[in-house]
C-alpha cells in the first residue's frame, strides 16, 4: 500500500475510494448551503483553502445579486489570505467571524458594523466546540498535502483546528494542494488524547520536542463529500529587515534576558521562546542568532522567518508551532532542506501550542506585541481608539497568562509621534495589570514584578514613554495622586480617556 | 513515636527538639528585624497567626513613638483577620501586602495611599516566590494545629501558601494553635511534586477526590526559630440567611445548570462547582441542596457555610479546598463531627487548589462575584469606580479563565439603586470579554458564549440590567453604535465613564 507522499510526482490523492470524490471548486462550493456554519483552515496565512472559499464568494454574489440572502459562519484557525477572508467579505457572505482574522476587507466590514466578530482566545476554540458552546459545525473546508491510501491526511503547513473541524463537521471537502511540499509529512503531531471533562487526563508533553501523537490527520471518509485538487502557494509574504525601533526594542529583551540569567532566574539556554508575529519578534530572533545563548527551544504559534535563521545556525535546537509564517525566501530555504529541518519543526494543533497546561509546565517566555498599555500596565493587543478593532487577541492571552515571563511590547509612539503607545488609561484592556510582568518600547524595559500599581506608573513613564509624552504621563500621574478618589490604581476618570478623544477630534494625543 | 495528634488532651507539640524553642508571642516578635518580607499563613480568616502579628505590631508602635521607621512586607495565603492585616495596618507596619486582603483598616491605608499593595492571581505566588520574582522571604510565621514527635507539620485550617513560606523562608515562627481541632490531622494533601521549568511534570490530579501528596507539612528544623502556643479561634463570622436577590441569582443559575445539563452540555452530576466567598455564593449552594443535582463535587478556593450543608445532604460528595471559611454554627457542625466530614473534604496548597492546569482539565464551574460589567462583558472585580480598591481579583482570574464555564454574578444595582452594576464601560478590567461566559443578576442571566460584543450588549442590558438603568444603557449603546469610530466594541469615549464620574460628584449615576 503506498502510505506514504515519498514520491514527489505522485499523485496526492492515494485513496481510490476518495479519488472518486474529486471535483472542481465550483462543485464542491455547490454543496455548501446558506447558513451554515464553516470550518476552514488556515493559521497566519498558511495551510488555508485556496479554491473553494472563492468559488464560494462567487456563489454568494450570484445569489445576492438574485436578491437572496447567503451568508455563512466561518470558524478558522486564525487568519487566512485575500483568497478566504478577503472573498467572502468582499461579497458580505460572513455572518459571524471567529477566532481572529487580519484581512483588510474584513477588518473594513467589522468596523463598520456589518459582520460579527468574535474574538476568542486561540487554546479554546476547538474545546468550545466540542462542549457545543458555538453552535453546530455543518462543514469543513480543510486544506492538506495529500491523502494515504488508507484515507489518512498529511497535513498541509498549518495545523490550527483541523483536527476538531475533521471530527466535529458533518461534511467535509479537502483541498488537496500539490504545491505544498510532501516532505511536510511527518513534521505533524496529532495528538488525539483529548477528551471532555470529567474525562480528562495529564497531557503528556514535557519538552517542546515530544512527539505524544501521530504525523496524520484522520477522518471518517463517509463524510468527505468532495476533493478539490489544487496547485497553489501559501501568501507569503516578503520579509522586512527589522528597523531602528525593532532593533533596539530587541537590544532591550536580550540585555534583560542575560541579567536574568546571571541572576540564576533563567537557566544559561532560557526557557521556551513563545513569539508573536512581525517585525518585532523578527529583530528579536535575530538579536538572539547573534546572541550569547545556545540551545534554546521555541514553544510558540508561528514559526517565522527569525526562528528558521535560529534553527539554520544551530542556535534553536526545537521549534514547536502550529503554523509557518515564511517569506518566499525563507521558505525557499526551508522547501530546499525540509528533510533536515524537519526533525527541529512539530507542527502541532492549536489547542496544544497554545494550551495553559502546557505554557504553564514549559515556563514559557511568552513575548508578544500590543497596541497600548497604560501607566499601570494593563494592555491593548486588539483595539485602536478603544473601539476599531485590529486583528485579534490571538494566543496572545494563552500565553501571557501562563507564561514564566510575559512580555508585551511596542513602538513608544506611532503615526508619527500623534499617538502615545503609552497612555494613562487602555482603551480597551485584553491584558490586565496581572498578566503582564515586562514592557518594553524603543526607550528602554520597564520589569514590573512585584511592584504595585503606583510602583508600576513611575517605571512605565520612566522607562517605556516618549520623552514627548512623559512629562504630560507623569503630569497625570501626579494629579491623579493628588485628586483620585481611591489611590491604589489613581485615575482622574475625566482625563483618563481624554488622549484618545484628542486623536480623534484633533489628529493627536497631545 | 508519638506521630499523630491522636489525642485531643495531649499537647501539640509532640518534636522534644522543637519544645526547647517554645517562647511567649512578643520574643518570637522579637526575632522579626523591620525590613524584612514575612510569609504568613491565612486564607479568608483561617489558619492565620494568632499572637506574633499583633506582638509584632506592638514592637512596631514602640519603634514608631521612638522614632524609628519599622515597616515589613506582608505576604499571605489571601485575607486575614484583623489580629494580622488590621493591626499591622493600624501602626502602619506594611510596606507592601500581597497577594489579597479584605481587612478594612488595610483597605484604608492601601486607598489612601500610605501602603503598597500588589494584587495578584493566587496561583501565582508561590511560583512567582520560588522564581525570585518578588524578592527574599526572609521570615514564615505559620499557624499549625501541631508538631508531631519527627517534627512533621499537622497543617491548621488552611494551607494556603504554607507550604511555599516553610521551603523559602530563612527563618520561621510557628504557632500551634491547640483550638484547631486535633481531628484536621490527615484532611490535607501536600502535593510537594511542584519543580521549576524545565523540570515540571503533569500534576496527577484527575479527579477532585485525588489525593496526590502527603498530609503533613515538612520544615527544616534547623529554621524554626521559635514556637509559640496560642489557643484561639479563628476570626468566623456569623451567617447571614440569603437575602433576596441573592437567591433571585442562584435560581437563574439552577436554571440555566439544569438546561445545560438537558441540552447535554453538562453531567447530570455538572462538574466541579468552584464558588466565591459571600452571600450570593451560599444562596447558590443552598439552591443546589434543594435542586436535582446528586453527587455534586466542588474543586475551589474556600469551603463556606453552604457547601458544608450539601455535604450533610449528601449531595456532595467530595470538597477540594485550600481553606474553610465558616460561621460559628457551622464549625461546630463540623467540629462535632469531623472524623465524617474529613472523608468528604480535601484542602491542599493553593497553587494546587487554583492551578490551571487543574481547572482546565476538571473543566470546573466557576462562579464568582464582582462590582460591574459592563455592556460588553468586561468584569472588574476589585476597583470601586476605578480607583478604590475593594478587597482583590483573588482566585477570580485562576477559575474563571480555565473554567469550562465563567459565571459571574451581581446584584443589578447598588447603594439602593444610585449605582448600576451594569455600565457603559468597565471602570477597571479584571476579566476580560474573553473569559465571562455569563453574567447573572437578580433580573436575569445573560449567556454569552458564541456572541460578539455587539450581540452580547443586547443580551446583558436586556437580561441583568436593573429596569431603572435599562433604558439609559440601551441609549448609550444605540448612540455608540451610530457614532462609535469603530464598531466591534462600540463606544463613545466621552460618554464612556461618565457614570462613574457623576456617582463620584453627584452620588448617582443617573
Amino acid at each position: 500500500m503506498s502510505n506514504s507522499l515519498s514520491n514527489p510526482n505522485a499523485d496526492r490523492v492515494l485513496s481510490p475510494r476518495l479519488r472518486n470524490k474529486i471535483m472542481s471548486a465550483e462543485a464542491a462550493a455547490a454543496l455548501i448551503p446558506s447558513g451554515v456554519n464553516v470550518g476552514m483552515s488556515g493559521f497566519t496565512g498558511a495551510g488555508y483553502p485556496k479554491a473553494v472559499p472563492a468559488a464560494l464568494a462567487k456563489r454568494i454574489m450570484d445569489a445576492n445579486l438574485n436578491g437572496k440572502n447567503f451568508k455563512i459562519g466561518v470558524w478558522t484557525g486564525a487568519s487566512t489570505a485575500p483568497e478566504l477572508d478577503g472573498a467572502l467579505a468582499m461579497v458580505d457572505g460572513v455572518e459571524l467571524r471567529l477566532p481572529y482574522q487580519s484581512d483588510p476587507t474584513c477588518r473594513k466590514r467589522i468596523n463598520a458594523g456589518e459582520m460579527e466578530y468574535l474574538d476568542m482566545h486561540l487554546s479554546q476554540v476547538a474545546q468550545f466546540v466540542w462542549f457545543g458552546f458555538l453552535g453546530k459545525l455543518d462543514v469543513a473546508v480543510v486544506e492538506v498535502a495529500g491523502i494515504l491510501e488508507d484515507g489518512r491526511l498529511v497535513p498541509s503547513s498549518s495545523v490550527g483546528n483541523n483536527k476538531t473541524w475533521l471530527d466535529q463537521a458533518d461534511k467535509v471537502i479537502l483541498e488537496v494542494n500539490s504545491w505544498q511540499n510532501p516532505a511536510l509529512e511527518g513534521m505533524h503531531d496529532i495528538y488525539y488524547g483529548t477528551a471532555l471533562p470529567p474525562y480528562r487526563k495529564p497531557i503528556p508533553l514535557l519538552k517542546t520536542d515530544d512527539r505524544i501523537g501521530e504525523p496524520y490527520l484522520r477522518c471518517d471518509p463517509d463524510k468527505i463529500i468532495a476533493v478539490v485538487e489544487t496547485h497553489t502557494p501559501d501568501r507569503n509574504s516578503a520579509f522586512s529587515a527589522p528597523d531602528e525601533n525593532s532593533r533596539r526594542i530587541a537590544g532591550h529583551i536580550l540585555e534583560f534576558l542575560e541579567h536574568e540569567v546571571k541572576k540564576g532566574r533563567l537557566p544559561p539556554n532560557l526557557l521556551p521562546l513563545q513569539s508573536g508575529v512581525g517585525n518585532i519578534a523578527n529583530a528579536v530572533m535575530a538579536g538572539l542568532n547573534e546572541g550569547p545563548f545556545d540551545n534554546l527551544t521555541a514553544y510558540t504559534e508561528v514559526l517565522q522567518d527569525g526562528m528558521l535563521d535560529l534553527i539554520k545556525s544551530g542556535k534553536l535546537s526545537c521549534a514547536s508551532a502550529t503554523a509557518f509564517s515564511l517569506s518566499p525566501a525563507a521558505l525557499s530555504e526551508l522547501n530546499a532542506d525540509l528533510a533536515r529541518y524537519r526533525e527541529r519543526i512539530i507542527l502541532r494543533p492549536q489547542e496544544i501550542s497554545n494550551h495553559p497546561e502546557l505554557i504553564r509546565r514549559l515556563g514559557v517566555i511568552a513575548m508578544n506585541g500590543m497596541i497600548e498599555a497604560d501607566i499601570y500596565g494593563n494592555v491593548n493587543s486588539t483595539h485602536v481608539m478603544g473601539t476599531r478593532i485590529m486583528n485579534g487577541i490571538g494566543g496572545s492571552g494563552d500565553f501571557a497568562r501562563n507564561a514564566y515571563i510575559s512580555i508585551f511590547m511596542t513602538p513608544s509612539q506611532a503615526k508619527g509621534g500623534d499617538i502615545s503607545c503609552i497612555v494613562p488609561m487602555a482603551s480597551h484592556v485584553d491584558h490586565t495589570e496581572h498578566d503582564v510582568q515586562v514592557l518594553v518600547t524603543e526607550q528602554g524595559l520597564a520589569d514590573l514584578r512585584g511592584l504595585s500599581p503606583k510602583q508600576r506608573a513611575r517605571v512605565i513613564i520612566d522607562n517605556c514613554a516618549h520623552p514627548h509624552f512623559r512629562p504630560a504621563l507623569m503630569d497625570y500621574y501626579k494629579r491623579s495622586l493628588m485628586h483620585s478618589e481611591g489611590k491604589q490604581t489613581p485615575h482622574l476618570l475625566d482625563e483618563a480617556l481624554s488622549w484618545h478623544l484628542k486623536y480623534l477630534r484633533g489628529g493627536q494625543m497631545l
